[in-house]
């Protein structure tokens, strides 16, 4: 579809959602009881008892998604009104997918404390924070210093990434028949993303991972590393590799591109392993097209776009786990929840194939089955 | 209905507002377009031209209801949690009767300056601000430091009030036979309603206005004054009157009362002129019951409840308002405006009685009447 036809459908469209009423005001019964002087009753209340705010208010089933506009998709920095249409996009799927009551929050500001003030300030009408969007390393500071506000927060371009990226790797290794913990991973991108997947792959016994950022190789010998890829350096590169992709690539069983456009060459697919497994997540263009990636001998590929095979995208991750977090009161999403939820989500497809590796975003088992895993 | 019985309906019922899909997602060419890849040429359009977020995404119908729970109803300082019943209502009229959408907001702060910076940091997703139950004078600070904000910001306890109570007494003043100009006003409340309402009475013509605090009447031999006050002084009270209500109500022609329950008594009612407007309007008790007034010689009475006549209440104007104000594209509800409102509001009942002076709050009339008044 082209870029002109696609505006001026936003345009014709305006909001893609909408509030409605639960209840019906068509008496003046309906008033007294919903508003007033019957909600001086519930505000006497819930004054006395705030904890019940997730029984009798929006509190029970809302989530603010809530972006800065630093790093949206791969446009990078272009603000709030940039970060717009993303979030309210995300609530249409919050409510679609997993009947959650999302509402768009893009900040007119960038800065990482008054990130974290705003989001304090507003958080007694929401049942949880999806993060959205917000640029490496701010968002592990904001994320970390949210962590006690008493509803879930996550920042879905770290977790929710993570979390579908686990669950695609464990059903293309068995297609690949390799297992998980002698696989040698590169993952390319460095930022938000590539930070949590790596975490979480090597929580879920991952042993051989090596992340590129620009600079090439993360590697003890690079000067200036930043805190949080010094950090990394406590797991990832157990071989010490340096060097740029080509070096990163020789004999490596699977490829996570978190990066940018055409990053991957057939090059660097023919010195992979046997049974290659590439996936080329960069939207919407992609760090290698399938096609080419097959030729040059990857036996599963994935990408971030619905128009291929094998859809490795975070909606198949954050209506489930704000789901699951909503219905059990669960404040935190811990690193044994998404462990358990990329295992729910691979269990989907019980004889992935290199063309199925991962549910589709619209099969109805999929909130269920994340919801479940998050405790 | 009995306190308990209201409690577990809210319980019961949870959220009184949900979101909905504006567009469905049933096809994966569905997802492409109202999701991903499509939304990204709207992010990257509108990171370039952010005024269109009010034709291409939520901003064109969303009002923020913002709270910090300094002044819920005649519940005092009750917090965020106190609040939130009040907003989410607020949020379920304005979707029922005015179309629009609404979401509530409340503070886990109390700090002027953070009100503002955190009203202002969350504006880009939103086409209006409703400020709603901030103490004064609190209250005239932030909704002042928010006045450039570039959409409408309205403290409702403060201009919904005016323009609602000037409405009905313009159609009492006829019922009555007297003219607007010639009345003596009692207004009972110095905070944010009665100030705001003294200041519209005055725009609108009304000469003699007196307003009395919890110390009585505010008069210049009055120490202390806070600078608001002394700033009324600049119109209200042109007879120099001292004391207490006693003194006030000595040949009034109208009762405004924007205070407390109770306040009001036969006595006083006694000593107003013939033809006595009384509006009572402290929510849920009255400063006087209607049959009371009426007893000791009143005309025309209002109060702020549905199960009396005369329901004077924000909820005639606060939909029409930001219904007109976001149609229109209008970024500061003037004096103008108001005035307009109010004898929009008036003029739907244009043979007013003593017991018909103002329309109900269900009838369809209103809204669009209030909305044409907002330019």
């Amino acid at each position: 579809m082209d870029t002109k036809k696609i505006i001026s459908g936003y345009k014709k469209q305006g909001a893609r959602i909408e509030t409605a009423p639960r209840v019906k005001l068509r008496t003046k019964q309906d008033i007294a009881l919903w508003y007033t002087p019957g909600v001086g009753v519930a505000s006497s209340h819930l004054a006395k008892n705030p904890k019940e705010a997730r029984q009798m208010s929006v509190k029970k089933n809302s989530v603010a998604v809530v972006s800065d506009g630093s790093a949206v998709l791969g446009l990078g920095n272009i603000g709030p009104y940039g970060a717009l249409p993303v979030m309210e996009g995300k609530a249409l799927l919050f409510k679609q997918l997993a009947g959650i009551d999302a509402w768009p929050i893009v900040l007119d500001t960038q800065d990482a404390d008054e990130i974290v003030r705003v989001v304090k300030a507003i958080a007694p009408a929401f049942g949880g924070i999806n993060l959205e969007d917000i640029a490496a390393p701010k968002c592990f500071e904001v994320e970390k210093a949210l962590g006690e506000l008493g509803i879930p927060v996550m920042h879905d371009d770290q977790h929710g990434t993570a979390i579908v990226v686990l669950a695609g790797l464990i059903n293309a290794a068995k297609v690949a028949k390799k297992t998980l913990g002698k696989l040698r991973v590169v993952i390319s991108g460095a930022g938000a993303a590539g930070i949590a997947t790596a975490k979480l792959l090597s929580a879920a016994g991952v042993k051989d991972i090596v992340l590129l950022d620009r600079s090439g190789i993360i590697a003890p010998s690079r000067e200036n590393l930043s805190p949080v890829k010094q950090e990394l350096l406590s797991f990832a590169n157990p071989r010490m590799l340096e060097g740029g992709l080509d070096e990163a690539m020789n004999g490596a069983d699977a490829f996570i591109g978190l990066s940018g456009k055409g990053v991957l060459t057939a090059a660097h697919v023919e010195r992979m392993a046997e049974n290659a497994i590439v996936f080329a997540l960069a939207n919407p263009e992609p760090e290698i097209y399938p096609e080419e990636a097959k030729k040059a001998g990857a036996l599963v590929v994935a990408t971030g776009r619905s128009d291929f095979p094998n859809q490795i995208n975070n909606s198949l991750v954050f209506p489930g786990v704000f789901r699951g977090a909503l219905d059990r009161g669960v404040t935190a999403i811990t690193e044994a929840s998404k462990l358990r939820a990329a295992k729910a989500l691979a269990a989907l497809v019980p004889k992935p194939t290199a063309a199925k590796i991962i549910p589709d975003s619209l099969d109805k088992k999929v909130v269920p089955a994340v919801a479940r895993a998050i405790r």
